[in-house]
Formats: structure tokens, sequence, C-alpha cells
């Protein structure tokens, strides 16, 4: 299953960076639902390109059209379906992506796989692009779990080797609140401005750096999830590695738990003063035996350095089948690490939503 | 969905760690597979307990019993039906398990879930001990891939701080048999003589330790694998996930990829010599765009420190609803690591096999 | 998938007629029901076979021993694994089975299927001994089900030309029950006596008859089920037509509804004295639309003749590869329509019980 | 899942009958195939309305858009996604159907379902209207599996009491192509002026009629299919019953095979001339055990009377909670079957694709 995902909610992605539209159906949302256009349309903004020198200059408007599900301001329970024109495929020539495969991107193994026949003109369907309906659909997953006093927020926890701060271990919804607010969410703004600076440093060697999402769940009550194969993190973990770039994924608070002694990594339960069970430390992430333990769920995903890079590379060209050099030309993002941040939310929200089977 | 997994293979795993048995259902086997059943127990006996003081002394012979499926030698086609027959629960007092929850183990959560009606006893469910027969299931796939030439194998990548060296860039299969031969595979020998050194301070301290393991798979075609929902990375990190334990998952030959500018990150395509096509390093772990590119999968998993220790710990009584203290007694690991390795190769065999779609 | 169903609840079903044994898992059972095992075995005891002419003379207890998720009389929560040890296997040579295709049976589809290696005898996996473990399962799901007001029922619609009465249109949970008291469940008594005639005819000939059986499905709500591809007709049926022998799957409770003008078809509809919606007729079998309308769900469906006679038939030899005549020995139903009744209810239990996504 | 539906293929159907649009995504389509539009076209032309008085008098003209996984006249392997808009929406008045309950239709489980919010205009998703991107998707369906040899086609075997003849019991693809070339494809040319006469007299009583569509696959191999839950049956029939007005679906090519003696349904097996296994009859349909055995697959379903007509109905009102009547006006066809062959030639061939697992 590539294009379909979701045991209760049903999701199917479609589209490619440069052809007609992108989009994507969710099916099985309850009916009655009254959304939110307007946090909708800012949840994709915080993820749209062309907003400072940070990102790609390509401008798409990413205005979504809803086509089916929807009416009146509310869901209908029918199959909804949201469309993206794409409005910004420049005319350029992609030809050369037809044969000089640029490294570490989908090309040259996409190559194989559909043996030639894929839209490679940016990327195709395995474009970054096809993050936005992602970020659509977990905006409206996010404003199901906001009625049952669940949230979901992100944030910087590192560019390259510049580090934010952890969540505090009690993290609640209004402190993930006010995180959201700021366009760059990091705890410590110095933090950012050293990010910054590092973003900065790689664009102008035609480089590009990556880093690491921190990401907390709160207002989950203990006992979701399921022992082995549907564990949360089995649950979550899917999801955040179909985001383009992320290659790890750590559960719990601590940069590596591996370095602990167990009676480190041991989150000490305790009834506290309102008779609730908590954890002194959060080294699990609110997730023990593959369930939920009433704590935050926490954990973070690694986002590799943008792939596309200006700096000329050694690759492969597969028509004259020899060993040659690329350059890349075109409008790439020296990290998007920051723009990836409301993706790992949107991934998080659609997969705990999932987990719940819905409400009712 | 908990007990059953798979896309293509059908696995349905079932058992509690002393009821009366353990077992697992695979269906959609090819039928006519000639199975060695000897390979099958070696990779069993790799996990079992009470081999050495590294780990829990309780033994079990964990001899399995195939009742259907299987005829004269070959699979018949029909689901093959797994069981293994618990033979030493011990008798003792487990009722304390009801009421005071081991920190970072399943119990509170499990309690919550199954409103205190799980098998408690040795963690029923989810015990470590579940994962003999994902072995025994992991052990078939890595047969039936054997015959595609596709091999499976992993290493103690690190215990706690002690680290062991990486896979060569370009190992193949006859270097993972050479590690699988090992009673505990590590590429640097020292390395496990430190890492010895580690886990028994631990075990004299009533401590524990966990760490890395690192697997690689050789032999894979590039082209398998799907963009976003099915990339390679999403097939296989639910399956690592439900091992217990396991905190992380990272892709890739490096300790941490964000580490890393785009021009490092960015393995170099070329044709070899025989004009097949390689990366020069291999960062990436195989994958691009979750799409194997040929050359080996590479990933490690984290090993959270053995949540059962016997120092004294600070935890709540749910029957009292207090604040009390707990001295776990018994038979536990101070390291599971060593243990785990067979079942981390399980877990990427059932998944790279599922992912083809079985052979014809 | 062929051993794993469910969307909700988890079935992996495994076993061959003469292997060890067969038996089912059934994961994602709520914890904390305390399970009626004398209702289990009363059912299992309306399939079993040997109990008088009219049935196949293997003697079979079908004892079940519950492996795992059942502890102290209350499910666990874990995978609930039930095994039947076969015990009267004869020692017989089905060897000829290897050869000579039974026509009408899965013989020669399996061999190709299976390249020959798949288990003959007795019919191997697909033996309708497999239904043992179905029942088991559906009792279980019945049980559920009733806490929540809803019965299900089967009684014989016909055999050959002879037929029973239809169900009442109101007919609801104490009418079934009444039903389900007898041994042969008939709404016409006189019916029963005229089936069994023919049933004996056939036997004394050699030959076998199929029939029909009906089920009922009472205190469902409105909203069940959905449009398209998992309407309730869509969601039961696959298990429906998973029952050996059964060719046709009819909703509603007319022969024919396509005799029928829509002014007949369409079920009116009425609020009766307690503001409850009904419909007069219940042609559309309690669903509309895909989705339950209150009334009972009612359908039928149509077993085949037994496909084992004694008569002398002609088949192919695939060794041989000649056209050549078969006498099939040993113990044979005559017809399996009264066996089949709880087995119809059982996978109508289970496809409802599915579709309710269990019971928080 | 209702939205969802494939093993191997992904399908994800959306729209409403009086929305902006209705479309599908077709997902894990192989890449490379050149799609015959004009082939698809045609198809969708046989299920279109508006065309003579037998059939609804809205005019649509159905024209698809494919916006993604379609370049220069080839697959590109991404998932397809096809939109249908609506441009005839009457503006008429719907709000009818927001108290008045149509029998036989979905509106009153429907308002249970979804709370009153669901899109009663036109049926809204219930609509027949969706079967549109159904016959797109089958279109493409059987591109794929002419080039394996395999075909599919559907004729009227019955409207009502009007019976037209059965498939020849060796029925080929070039049988089925001369059929699928007639407008309104029977066997015998005199039923079909009966049969008109018959949909004429309803129509104008304000009555309507149903009938049965008899389906065949051609030029599949023995072995498709699984043993119970995966059987050829039970893939095929969620499929078959999700087309709306569907109720009963029966294999083989009898009226009711129960009526025979098993000596009779048991389909002889013999090598022909060639060696190639057939039967002499085709009672089972192709399929035993649940596995094709190289005869044509072949089976009915029953089209129920369409269920809007213009008579006035006694029904509810469920704003005032009173027994009312009612008067359909608007578009009705006063019979469907006609419309409904290519369709069940769709969903014949996407089952039958996606149990074969796509074509390497």
């Amino acid at each position: 299953m590539s294009a379909n995902w979701g045991h209760h909610i049903e999701l199917s992605l479609f589209g490619e960076s440069h052809g007609k539209a992108i989009g994507i159906i969710i099916g099985n949302l309850p009916a009655g639902i009254q959304l939110d256009l307007d946090a909708i349309r800012k949840d994709m903004k915080r993820r749209a390109p062309g907003q400072n020198k940070m990102s790609t200059q390509r401008k798409e408007a990413d205005e979504f059209e809803i086509l089916s599900g929807f009416l009146d301001g509310y869901t209908t329970g029918a199959p909804l379906c949201c469309m993206i024109k794409n409005t910004s495929q420049h005319s350029k020539d992609y030809s050369y992506l037809k044969e000089k495969m640029r490294p570490a991107h989908s090309d040259y193994p996409a190559y194989v796989k559909y043996k030639g026949f894929n839209d490679v003109r940016g990327g195709g369907h395995f474009s970054g692009r096809l993050t936005a309906p992602i970020v659509f659909a977990g905006a409206i997953a996010k404003q199901l779990l906001a009625k049952e006093g669940i949230q979901v927020g992100a944030h910087i926890l590192s560019v390259k080797d510049v580090k934010d701060e952890r969540y505090p271990v009690n993290v609640d919804g209004d402190y993930l609140s006010s995180l959201a607010s700021k366009q760059y969410p990091v705890i410590n703004e110095e933090a950012w401005a050293n990010m910054q600076a590092v973003i900065e440093d790689a664009r102008l060697h035609q480089n590009s750096v990556g880093g690491k999402i921190e990401c907390a769940i709160t207002g989950l009550q203990a006992g979701l999830g399921n022992p082995f194969f549907d564990s949360v993190e089995s649950h979550l973990a899917p999801l955040l590695f179909s985001i383009p770039a992320v290659k790890a994924v750590s559960f719990g608070d601590l940069d590596d738990i591996t370095q602990s002694l167990g009676s480190q990594a041991n989150d000490e339960l305790y009834y506290d003063e309102n008779k609730q069970v908590k954890t002194r430390t959060n080294h699990n992430g609110g997730i023990t035996g593959g369930i939920t333990n009433g704590m935050p769920v926490v954990f973070n995903v690694s986002i590799k350095p943008t792939a596309s890079i200006s700096l000329k590379q050694n690759t492969i060209n597969v028509k004259t089948q020899e060993n040659e050099t690329l350059e890349i030309v075109g409008r790439h993002d020296p990290c998007i690490v920051q723009r990836a941040i409301v993706v790992v939310e949107a991934m998080a929200a659609l997969g705990i939503y999932d987990m719940m089977e819905g409400f009712k």
C-alpha cells in the first residue's frame, strides 16, 4: 500500500509536483463536524514555500478546493476530497532529470521501479509538495482531537549541531499552543538565531542542512495502543517515515536512551496530589509496552539535509550509462526543517486519531 | 491491529508468558518449500534465555511444534501454525504485579486498557518471550529470502557507551554469514569484551543496560518499496518498533545524519567496473525516496535498558492507590541486546519478504 | 488474505483435516468478558459430525483447548487461541486423492495452486472440518452481541425442493431463541419430515442434496454499515462465501426480488405506535443503501449438494494424465445443510460484531 | 472501510451526486501502461444516463479528467486520480428529501448514520452516479487483464420474468467481445424485445423493474484464489454487493444449484483433445474450493427494481415524525439493469485484477 493509509481513517494521496493537481481523500470522517477552514489555511501556510530565503522561491498559493464530503460548513460523512491545483509549474527543461540521477533522491530507484515512465518534473509524486494535502488532512485531525482535549505540537529540536531545549516533562496543551503561535517554534529563542545562521551559511555555500523536530501529543488517556504489531510507536512510525527526508524516529525525551542505566530510564510512577498517575521523567515518551501511560507522547524525527543542492556532484547518467557530474539548477530549500514541523504534527495527529478509531 | 500483521504474508501471534503455550500462524507461505528445521532451531537458540549470566536464568527449551501447513518436510501452502509450550512457569506468587506497577513496563497502561483482566504473570502477552515465535517465523522468511540471494544479518552496534564498528559500505552476504557464526556477533572482538564488562557491572549493581543493534539486508534489487505510506522505512519500522524495548529506529550508516551537510549525506552514485550502480557511501541506508537503490539496506534500533531491575524503585500501587516502593524479584536480563539480535533479523526478514509479495 | 480476516476483530484460521490440530486465533476481543464455555460447546455440537445417518460417521469430539487470552473464566484482552486436536484421522490410504481429482472439490485447483504439496487427506485445509473453529469464534461473537441485545439465528429454508416457511417480518430475539432450541431448526415441522425423506433418498442412492439456510440478525440499530465497498452486504458476503459449498447469497426475504415491481420491493416505512421506525415488509432484508434500517437483517445462502458422493464419477487422473473413473470411499454427508446452520450463524455474528468495531 | 478498497490495487472513491465532482483514485497501477482512453470513454457511455426513455433524462457528459498518474499517454506508476465534474445539477428544491424518506433508499439509514448532515441532493454519495468512476477504473482493469488474455463480459440475463439464454459452457473471449458490441447485450435478441416491453410497461405505470446480469471472465488459469476468507467468491462478492441495488450474487450457471443432486452439480473433469483440463458443465462457475479451476468464472447478480418510482408511496417524515405520503419527482430510470452491465463488468475486472496482485 503506497497511496492509501489508515485502519480507521482512510487516506488516499495523489498528485505530482508539476501535474495538474495534488490532493487527498479523507474517508471515514464523522458527519456534522464544523471545520475551521482558516485554521487549516494557517497550517498550510506554515508549510508553504516561498516565504523567505530559507526556503524554495517557488510560489504556490496552495489554495485548496474541497470537492466532496463537505456542505454548508459541515462534514457530510462521505469521503472528503481536497484538491490543490498546481499553479507555478515552470516550463523549464526537466529532461536532464530523465538521465542524470540526483544523489540521495528518489530518481534512480524510481527510474528502475517505474521503468522510466515516472513523472520526473520536480520529483513528480515523490515531491515534498505532496505534504501539502497531508497538512490539510492533519489540520482536520487536529480539530477532531482538540474536541477531545488532545493537542499536537512540534518545535525545532535542532538544526545541524544547534540545539533547542526539550519540552518540559509535563508539557500541556497551553504550552504547545503558545509555541505554535511562533513563526519558527523553538523553546529557546536564541537557538533559533543560531539555527538561522547555520542555514544561511549552508545556503551561501550552495549546500544544505538538516535537523530534528520534537513533537508532543498531550491529553491522551492511558491505555491507547496495543502490544506488538500495533504499538503506538508502530502505528505512528510508518506515517513519520512517510515524510520525505525523515531517516530516524526516536520516542522519549532523551537524545539516546541507550546511554542510560535501567534505573535512569525507568520513569518512576507516582500519584500526584490529585491522584492522577504520572511519571517523574518521561524518557519513555508516554508509551510503555506499546501503550500510552497518560503522560505526553513525545518523540523526535531526524530530517536529513535537503538532497537538492547546487554544488556540483558526481552521479550516473542512465542514458549514457556513464559516470558524470551534475549541477542541479532551480529553487531549493537550504533547510526544510522549519517547513516540516507542521507536517510532523499532521502525521502525528492523523496517526493518533486513527488509533482512537474515531469519535462517535 | 495488534496480533495480526502483513500485507502479503499473514502473521498472527498469540500466547502469554505463563499460559499454556505461545505461538504464531504464518499464512500465505508458498507451497513446496523444504524447511531447514535445524536452521530454525539454531536461530531460536540465539534468542533463548538461560544460556549465561547475562540473561535470565529461566530455562525454556523453546521446542516448537508445527501443527499445520507442513507435511513430510515441505510447506503445504496452508497456514503454518507453530506452537511452543511453556514449560518453566514458576508457581511463585505473581499477585504483587496485580497491584504494584513496574516502572517502564506495560503494567500500568495494560492495567488501564484491560481493566485488570490481563494476565500479569511474567508480563503476560507483553513478555519478551513472545519474540520466540517471531524468531521462528523470521527464520522461515530468511530461508525464503536466501533462495533469492537476499541475506539478513545483525550485530551489536553498542552496549551503553561501548561501540562496535559499522558494517563496511559494501557489506555482502558472505560478510553477514561470517558474523552470524559468532555467538555474539560484533565486528571488533575487543568491543565485545568491553561490552561484557559493562553488562556485568550493571548486573552486579542490580541495574541494567541497553544498546544498539545494526542490521543489514544484502542482495536487494533497486526498486523495492513505495513513495509515502509504504516506503521501505515505513514498512519495516512498525515491525521493529514491535520488538519490546525498541525506542528508536534509524536508517543509514551514520550515528546522526542531521550532523552532516547535504554534500556529505548525499551518497554519490556511480557505475562500478561491472556497470553496476552503487553509491560511494551508504548514509541513506540503501533507501532513497522510500525505495531501495540496490545498496545494502542498513538500519539500527535502540534497545532501552531492561526495565526489570532488582534495585528498589518508587512506583504506584493501584489497589491502595498510594505511592509505594517495589523490589522486583526473579530472573532478569541485565542486558537483552545480545538476545535481541536475532529478533531484529527476524523482523527485518519478515518485513522485506512481505514487501516482495512472495516469490511465485 | 486467506487465513486472516477482520477489520476490527482479528481472525486467523489454521489446520488440516488430518493434521495434528485445527484452530483459530481471535484477536482484539475486549478484556474482562466472562465466556460461557457450555454455550460454545453446545454450538460446536450442532456442527459436529457423527450424530446420525444424515452426516458423516467420522467421530470427532471437537474438544477445544484455549491456549491463550483466557484466564480464570474471563478474556484477558490478548489474542485468544483455540486449538482442537484431530483424533479420528483414519490411517487408510489417501494416496488416490493425490492422483484422481474429485469433481466439484478443491482437489484440482489446489493441486495446481500448491504444485501437489497440499495435504490432500480428507481435503486438508479445505475441509469442512475447518468450520469447527469458526463456530467456536462465532459462539463468542454471539455472546458479545447478546450483551447489546443483538441475536443471530438461522433455520433451514429448504432442502432441495422442500421448503420451510420464511421468518415473520418482525422476527425478534425470542423467536430466534425458540427456533434455536430445536435440534433441526425449521419453522414448519412438517417441512423437516419431508426434508429428511429427501436426504435419506439421496443417501440410499449414494447421492447428495443441498439446500438453503435463512439467517436473521435482530436488535440492530439503524445506521450500521457504509456506502459502497463496506456495505453491510459487502461486509457479510465474503464471510458467507467462505463457508465451503456456499454458492449464492441473497439479502431480503424474497426468493427472487427481481420478480417484483418497484412498488412491491419498496418496503414502506412507518412509525409504529411507539414511534419506532419500521417497514411493512422486509424485502430489502433490513439494509438499504448498504446500511441497516433498524429492521432485522435477513439473508439466505445456498449450499450446493455435498460434492463427495459414492456414485461412480468420471474425472481426471493428474498422474496418468488420463480420463478415468472414480469411486470415493469413506464417510460422507448426504446433506450438510443441517450442520451448516450454526456455521452461517457464526459467520453472521462475526461479521456484524466486526462492523460494530467492538464494544468498549 | 467504505471508500477505500483493494488488497493489491488501491481504490478510493469520492463525490456526491450534486456536489462539485465525483472521482476515484487508483493506486498501485503498473507504470508504462498505454491507456486506450477511447475504450474507457466507450465503457463510460454504456453506463451514462440520458440515452433513451429507459433511463433518467439527466444529461451528464461524464467527461473525465485525469489529474495525476498519467503522462504522455502512459501510466506513471503514481496514483491515478480521475475527476468527473458534475454539470447537470438541477437547482430545484431537494429539501423535501431532508424530511421525507424515500422507501428502499439509503435516505433513512443515512439520516440516522450521519445525523442529518449527509448531502441528500440526488442521493448524495449513495447515488448510482458514483458508479461512473468505478466504470472508469474497471475499464483500466480490463485493459490490464486483456494483456494477459483475460476478458470480462456481461449480458442481461433477465428483466423481471423475461429471460435471456445462458452463456455456453465454453464461453470464450471472442464470444464476449461479440456480445459487448451490442448496445444491449443479450444472447437471444428476441428476449431483448420482450424485456423492453416490460420496462416500457413499468415506465408507463410510474413503476420500475429489476433483473439479473450474468458475467463471465475467460482466460483465467486454474489456481487463482484461496481457501476460506479469500476465496474467489469472497473476493468478488463485496465489490458486487457495492453496486447500488444488487441484493443477490450467485456463482455458477444454474438458476438454483440447490435444486440439483450432487451427481448433477458435480461438474465432471476431463482432459480435452489438447490435454487441457475442462469440465463438461460449469455449474460451479469455474470455482471449486474457492479457487479457479480453469473454466470461465461465471456468476450473476440480482438488481432490484429501481427504488425511485413516481407512484405515490407511504413513508415517514422525520421532521414531523408522522407517517405521510410521498411522490418523488424528477428523473428516474424505470430499469437500471441495462446501465448496470458495464458496472458489473468493472467490478469483476477490478476484483480479478486485484486477486492477481498485478502484473510485473
